[in-house]
C-alpha cells in the first residue's frame, strides 16, 4: 500500500492554510519526499511523520518555493540519529545547487547524501517498484515522476491445496511465475496463481500541459496535478507556464488516470471550491488536496 | 509605543507548537526583523503582519536556524508590492552568505537590497532611535541588538498656558529643548516642558554568558534573551555555547533591566515551565515566549 500525505498545496507563496509544495510518499520501507517547500520539516511534525522516514528527495525542480526546505530539513536530519545515506534526485545543476547551499548557511553536521542528476526515464528500480522522470515545460529544467509498483504474483491457496501441493520451495517457484512438476504431473503458474497488477502514481508539477504530461497520467490509479489557477485565468496560466484545474482534468480524462488530486493552488484562492468545480466538468473523480490530507492507493 | 511580536521561540529545530528564531518590532512607520528562521513568512501571515511592513532586517548570525526563511521572505517580498529597499544589516560574510543563496535557488525577481556588514556599536541611526550591535560568544560571529528610543521632550501646556505664550514657532524652540525671549522674559524649556526617557531593548541572541550580555541588559525595559537549556543542564549549554535560563535571569537581575522575555528554547522541553521557574528564582519578572506572543513596550 501506498500512502501519500499532501505537506505542502500551495504554489509559491504560502498562506496561513496552506504551505509551499512538499508531498511525501511512504510505502514499505521507503519514505519519498517530493519537493521541499520552505516549512516543510514542520509539516512532517504536523503530519507525525518522523524526518528519518525520508530515504529519497525528489527535486520537481529549483524554482524556490519548491526547494527552500531543503537545507533546514538536511541539517535536522543531521541533528537526529539518521544514519542512513539521504539519495537526492534532481534536474541538471542538482549538484551544483547544493553547493551553493551548504555555502549560504552554516552546517555544523552533515549526513551522508548522494546526489543524482537524472534524465528522462526510468532512475531508480528495485524489486518492488521503479522511479521514472519526464520532462516538463516550465521555462527552467522540471520533472514530473511516476511511481510505478512492480506486478505481484499470489499463490492461490485453494488451487495448490487441491492439488495437494505442500508448502516449501514448490510453492516459492510457482509465485516467482515458474512451472513446476510435482508427482510427475506438470502445475503451470499460471494456472495456480493470480497477478496483482502493480499501481501507478503520477505526479505532474509546474507545467504547461504538454505531451508528457498524458504519458505521466496514463492510467494512472493516482494523478497528482498542479492546478494553480481555474480555467478563468487561461491566458494568466499560459504566462507563468503553469495549468489550470481544467487542464488537468483534461489530462486525467484523455489519459484513463482513476483519480485525480488536484494541488499547487494560486494563493489568490481563499476557498478552493473554483478549482474542483472547473475540473469536476470534465473528469468527475477529482479533490482538491489541502495541507496534512492524506490518500492511501 | 514598540510591539514586539515573537515569531519563532525554538532553537535548532522547530516544533509543532514553536517555529525557529525570528522577531518582529514595529515602531510607528519602521518594521524591525532579528533573525529569520525557516517558515518566518508564514508566521508573519499567522500574525496578520504584512510582510512589506519589514523595512530592516537585523541577523544575529548566520547557524541555519536563524537564517533559513531569508530566501522565501525575500521571494514573496519581490512577489508583492515591496517598492521599498530592504535594510540588511548582519556580522561578516553577510554580502558573500547572500551570493550564495541567489546562486542556490532560482529567483525569477529582485527586490533592493542594502546589505550592510556590520560591527561594533551603532550602526543605524535616526530621530528617533538608534540601532546598536554588541559582539556574543557563540564560535562563530554574533550579534546581540539594542534598539534605544530616543529621549523626546514634551511641553507641559499648563505651564505654557500660565507664561501665555501663544502656539506656533515659539512653542517649537522649546520642545527642541531650547530657551526662548516671550515678552521680554527668558522662558527656560526646562522649567516648561518635561524629558520622556526613550525605552531600550535589548536582544541576547545565541551566546554564552559574557560582558557585552551586560551592557545590552543594562537598564533596559525589556530584554528579551535566549535560554536554550535549563540550569540543570547548565553543561550542555556550555558545549554548545548556550545560555540556561538562570543564566538569562542574572543578567537581567545584575543590569537592573525591568522586564526579561526568554525565548530559543530546546525541542526537548514540552513544558517551559521548568525554564520559567529556573529563571523566576533569580529574576521575578521574567516570562517565556510563544510564538506569535506580542509585548508593548
Amino acid at each position: 500500500m501506498i500512502e501519500l500525505t499532501f505537506l505542502g498545496t500551495s504554489s509559491m507563496v504560502p498562506t496561513k492554510e496552506r504551505n509551499q509544495s512538499a508531498l511525501f510518499m511512504s510505502y514499505e520501507t521507503h519514505g519519498i519526499l517530493v519537493d521541499c517547500g520552505e516549512g516543510t520539516q514542520r509539516q512532517l511534525k504536523h503530519a507525525n511523520i518522523s524526518l528519518t522516514r525520508i530515504n529519497k528527495i525528489l527535486i520537481t525542480h529549483w524554482h524556490s518555493d519548491h526547494v527552500l526546505g531543503l537545507p533546514g530539513l538536511i541539517q535536522s536530519l543531521a541533528a537526529s540519529e539518521y544514519g542512513k545515506t539521504l539519495e537526492i534526485y534532481g534536474p541538471k545543476n542538482t549538484k551544483k545547487q547544493f553547493e551553493h547551499l551548504f555555502q549560504a548557511f552554516v552546517f555544523d553536521r552533515q549526513i551522508d547524501l548522494k546526489i543524482t542528476e537524472i534524465d528522462e526515464g526510468m532512475f531508480f528500480e528495485n524489486k518492488e517498484f521503479g522511479l521514472h522522470a519526464y520532462p516538463l515545460k516550465h521555462g527552467i529544467e522540471t520533472f514530473g515522476y511516476v511511481f510505478q509498483e512492480k506486478d505481484k504474483r499470489r499463490i492461490i491457496l485453494s488451487k495448490v491445496k487441491t492439488k495437494g501441493i505442500p508448502e516449501g520451495p514448490l510453492l516459492g517457484k510457482l509465485q516467482e511465475g515458474k512451472n513446476i512438476t510435482y508427482k510427475g504431473k506438470k502445475v503451470l503458474a499460471k494456472d495456480v496463481t493470480r497477478v496483482i497488477k502493480g499501481k501507478k502514481i503520477g505526479i505532474i508539477s509546474d507545467t504547461l500541459p504538454c505531451n508528457n504530461c498524458n504519458k505521466i497520467a496514463k492510467d494512472a490509479d493516482l494523478l497528482v496535478c498542479e492546478s494553480t489557477y481555474s480555467s478563468k485565468l487561461k491566458e494568466k496560466s499560459e504566462k507563468y507556464n503553469h495549468m489550470t484545474a481544467k487542464d488537468a482534468a483534461l489530462i486525467a480524462n484523455n489519459a484513463g488516470a482513476k483519480k485525480l488530486v488536484l494541488t499547487h493552488f494560486s494563493a489568490r484562492y481563499k476557498s478552493v471550491l473554483e478549482l474542483s468545480d472547473d475540473a469536476e466538468d470534465y473528469f468527475p473523480n477529482a479533490v482538491c488536496a489541502f495541507d496534512l490530507m492524506k490518500i492511501k492507493v
